[in-house]
């Protein structure tokens, strides 16, 4: 085959690693077989556990090492001694060519700070921001920021705001996403001076984008937007808020169903109704989350996920590279920030920045 | 009676105001025979609304004003119109003493510009902050502030905590109420500049509160401490997409429960544990929201609910006179703020303070 698509590994992070790395490359590989994997890591764990997985250990190809950057390393400390990580070696083979994206568990600050460095920011944007789907009443959409940057101005939010643009057309195939920036009200006058700002550009542009202005939380779950923009402080509590929700209210649900014997019975009736219900909302479904803004895929997965979850940030992160999505992404960008455009003047700041992790 | 209650109403505030205002009166009445209603707002419309509840008629005082406060009046113009309006009337009650408690379901910055400057700010506390209470999966817990102020300072936050932890202990009955900052990762490093100060100085202090330290958006849901801590953005965000969450889970529910007969079946079997997780759930059980740090009790009700939430609100603010909760917190507020703690260097601004309504 000469269309082979390589994705690098980081195989030693997440809680339950590097178990749950080689169980979801070994799901991914029924679903792809056009794939192969470089799975940086400690040789002596990861061996064992490909033997239990043939067919995943004919797709892979272990890079040794034994260096790792932990959960609780902080990224100037994983920058400056990781350089022989799992991570950092899996960062470098996407630079180097040798792979197309770079899938990983680990620490996201770390992650998000090498990144940024080795693969460098695409020309226009100042700062990667984390991106990911989620289902809404209204079909999937996409949020951004989500961590990646805990204060960020109306430049900030333009650019994730076209990004958001490119990211939901080609991940979600919505022809022409709306993007929403989220606040308090929908009313021009509220909310913070960044938010205000950057409604006040995107109005007033000529992008080829179609803003519909403020949205609030509650819009989130109904969909309103195909977009939403907001900052890495806001979008992150939200996300999150909106998980333990979701957590809250089937604890709740399981706790009334259970209550009575006829209760149980009627949820017994229902159990496949229920099933279906849950795997809807099965959060390893949505698993991976890209860092865009970078020259490369870099797909962040949960660091609690399991096998089936890993599998997902995978098929996340090949689907992006099947659309040849960073190639996408630098045209369209090109088309939508022109370079007399408020939103590319920090361009040249790119590599300065200094992006904090809301989630390392 | 001797100690008869009194409580003024906005009786055209809110969106099916007049009707909605006199329905939730008429409930509250079944509740309370000690409280009696001083209602502003039209007569002509009060009137014969209150002829058709005569339990609500034989408690209420109707005082006539044709002005209102509507929905999309901005603060500053309702503060410089509006001094006959059923809104303003009903903050004027309070400050003359006529009345314990004010109630309204109108324009929240409105109500929050006019209660701050006719009633003033408790010393020590520089901003209006709303606060409410709702479930968890570890019973209920408050947050405040949920839209009064966009941005916060480490002092107004720390301000928050401590009218939060008085709150929680008197309308939860909570004997130590646990305090959480809502932040983007528990480790001290995380977060902006107002949230990491305010946890030093929360950590610091030799106040006599438990202060849990960081908590994330999921720790909302779980229930993690009695009350969480933010700014009124971030707030009135995570607030709105719990909402919107619920909803989205209970379209789902509801969608997948009537996909085939069988599972229709299951869930007729199931509808009284499925109408207690419904009513655990409804957000008018949890109406009434308290603009807390002002000398009076003022209770803002969403604008869209009806007069079962109407009455909520009306027993929301009873409770926190019978607890004589304005004499506490100031009482409280004397220990917890000492003339030489940081949290009281904004006194002297009290009055000069402009907070921002997120809901107006």
């Amino acid at each position: 085959m000469t269309d082979l698509i390589t994705v690098a590994i980081d195989g030693m992070g997440g809680d339950n690693a590097p178990d749950m790395i080689v169980g979801g490359i070994d799901l991914a590989c029924a679903h792809a077989d056009d794939v192969r994997y470089l799975v940086f890591g400690d040789e002596a764990q990861l061996e064992p556990l490909l033997d239990k997985y043939p067919r995943a250990k004919a797709a892979c190809e272990i890079r040794h090492t034994t260096d790792i950057v932990t959960m609780g390393d902080k990224p100037t400390v994983a920058l400056r001694t990781g350089k022989n990580s799992s991570m950092r070696l899996a960062i470098d083979a996407v630079k180097n060519g040798e792979a197309s994206a770079i899938v990983s568990a680990g620490n996201t600050g770390a992650l998000m700070a090498m990144a940024t460095i080795v693969l460098r920011m695409i020309p226009g944007i100042s700062r990667p921001a984390i991106v990911t789907s989620f289902p809404t009443q209204n079909g999937d959409c996409v949020m951004l920021d989500l961590g990646a940057n805990i204060e960020c101005d109306a430049e900030n939010l333009v650019q994730f705001a076209v990004m958001g643009e490119v990211f939901a057309r080609n991940e979600l195939d919505i022809e022409q996403p709306s993007i929403g920036i989220l606040n308090v009200g929908v009313e021009g006058l509220k909310g913070n001076d960044s938010v205000k700002k950057a409604a006040a550009i995107l109005q007033e542009s000529d992008l080829p984008i179609k803003f519909y202005g403020f949205v609030e939380g509650d819009d989130i779950g109904k969909g309103t937007v195909d977009v939403i923009v907001t900052d890495g402080f806001t979008g992150n509590i939200a996300l999150k808020t909106a998980e333990g929700t979701a957590q809250l209210i089937t604890f709740f649900l399981k706790k009334f169903l259970t209550e009575s014997l006829i209760s149980k019975i009627g949820a017994l009736m229902a159990r496949p109704a229920l099933e279906r219900f849950r795997a809807h909302f099965d959060p390893r479904r949505y698993n991976g989350a890209m860092l865009v803004g970078l020259n490369g895929v870099c797909v962040k997965s949960h660091g609690g996920t399991d096998a089936l979850g890993f599998a997902h940030a995978i098929e996340a992160g090949v689907k992006l590279i099947r659309r040849d999505f960073i190639e996408i992404i630098k045209e369209d960008l090109g088309h939508l920030i022109s370079p007399s455009s408020d939103a590319s003047e920090n361009t040249d700041n790119a590599d300065n920045s200094e992006p904090q992790s809301a989630t390392a």
